[in-house]
């Protein structure tokens, strides 16, 4: 039996309360818990929430939500992807609910997907109890690599990848490794000579000391850096940053967009990269 | 004494949690209460609080805070002015934090204010204790009137203003006439001919169908019925949404924009009329 202090009955219903910050406490009402158990790594929740409908939560903080989830991966998808005029290969580190690799799969003229995820309880219950996320990813262009996404790129040939996107948890614990500048490194050696990357970058509102981190070490491997970003509902703050290093292309090729998207189209590709005053501040 | 169930000591901290919603409780750890008042109209806090600095609160919901205050209110003056070339006169109805007015009057073509609030506490309170949004205002152009905004317009003569700008509550209790379309009538009968008026228009996220209902109403009345969004931290949601109806003027005007924001410049005060794809399916 796991012990679970963010999971509590209240007056006869069940509430998750996240408990990773010391001054705010967001508590969700949950119908019911789909399915749980405890990895080599982690805790690991399927939860179906009253507002979110089902949702991943780790070690007790909510990861994606079937509500809101696709907001944060089709911006981690779509937006490199339309700056790349021929991308073909693709490497994903972590994103284990699969919602960044389901995305990626809408574009025709990507030819594999390698997706490393550390944790393999996430992808299996992600692909099985949350398929508004993950919308039960099952593409043949898809490879899942269960391995520490750091010691992974450090052993890929050179020149590999079109596109890499880094879909990480937040810079605590094992994903501190994500935000490390020998980890971009090794990202910019795998891309090929007209690659780009992207990463989450936090949240600009409460820390906003990562973001400018974040920005400043992209920015002395790759020659063009940018910064784009959307509303998240269910991430503190609710405005997410996503940074952007590119070796050659730097604008928006005129895709063909039919991909069935509830968030991005062609005009939020365009304006997520017009930054409020603050956060040009941030990397100023 | 006043009962406040939603203000509570646990450990030896003080949190405040809104209560608003059945589903989904916010608890904010609070340094001080810096000053509390029961007012005519509702119970009124001035709280100073770890992650978003001094915060208003009425009934136990928190309205602005110094964190994040400036992103609404910036978006409910900036946006409607620079679509008037020649904005002399202005109305707004409630926005008793003084946020709203205190941009407006970051326009030196400005020539009255009438600022129309039910509440006289959360003007003073805010004024005095809570200056990171009101800025203290105190300014000539400025007229306090303490009284009901939907009583006031309809009183008014017709084609007084040049922009109404509506900054409610939310839509229960008393606000709920300030989103009914009679409410609208009197403000487009108060309006000069090339008038415009701006409402908050609630989350896309979680009340879709007043925003659907907002832009309806607007639209029966005005010519020109325009959506836009930002994100603002402590709404619920991340998302908010404003809907401008507007009697002639269409597009931006090109503003000098020395403003001293820290949220909107020129391309936010573009890029907020792109909308995502779920919101576009909420007006269609």
């Amino acid at each position: 039996m796991i012990e679970r202090t963010y999971l509590q009955k209240i007056n006869g219903d069940l509430w998750l309360t996240e408990d990773d910050r010391d001054n705010l406490k967001i508590s969700y009402r949950i119908r019911d818990i789909i399915k749980s158990g405890k990895s080599d790594f982690q805790d690991v929740l399927i939860l179906d929430s009253y507002d979110f409908g089902p949702m991943l939560v780790l070690d007790g903080v909510v990861q994606t939500t079937s509500k809101d989830g696709h907001i944060y991966n089709e911006m981690m998808a779509h937006v490199p992807i339309s700056h790349h005029p021929s991308p073909k290969k693709v490497l994903v580190i972590g994103g284990g609910d699969c919602g960044v690799a389901r995305e990626i799969c809408k574009h025709s003229e990507i030819e594999s997907v390698h997706m490393v995820e550390i944790d393999e309880l996430v992808v299996r219950y992600s692909r099985t109890y949350l398929k508004e996320v993950s919308g039960g990813l099952h593409d043949p262009r898809v490879q899942f690599i269960y391995d520490d996404g750091v010691k992974f790129v450090s052993e890929v040939p050179e020149a590999t990848y079109d596109i890499v996107i880094v879909d990480s948890s937040d810079p605590v614990g094992p994903a501190v490794a994500l935000f490390e500048l020998s980890f971009y490194q090794n990202i910019h050696r795998v891309l090929k000579k007209d690659g780009l990357m992207v990463c989450q970058s936090q949240s600009p509102v409460f820390h906003p000391e990562i973001l400018r981190q974040t920005y400043d070490r992209i920015g002395r491997l790759f020659p063009i850096t940018k910064l784009y970003w959307a509303a998240v509902p269910t991430y503190p703050g609710g405005f997410w940053s996503f940074t952007m290093g590119t070796k050659h292309y730097d604008t928006m090729v005129e895709i063909h967009f039919d991909c069935n998207t509830r968030y991005v189209n062609q005009k939020i590709l365009k304006s997520c990269f017009d930054l409020p005053v603050f956060m040009e501040a941030i990397i100023r």
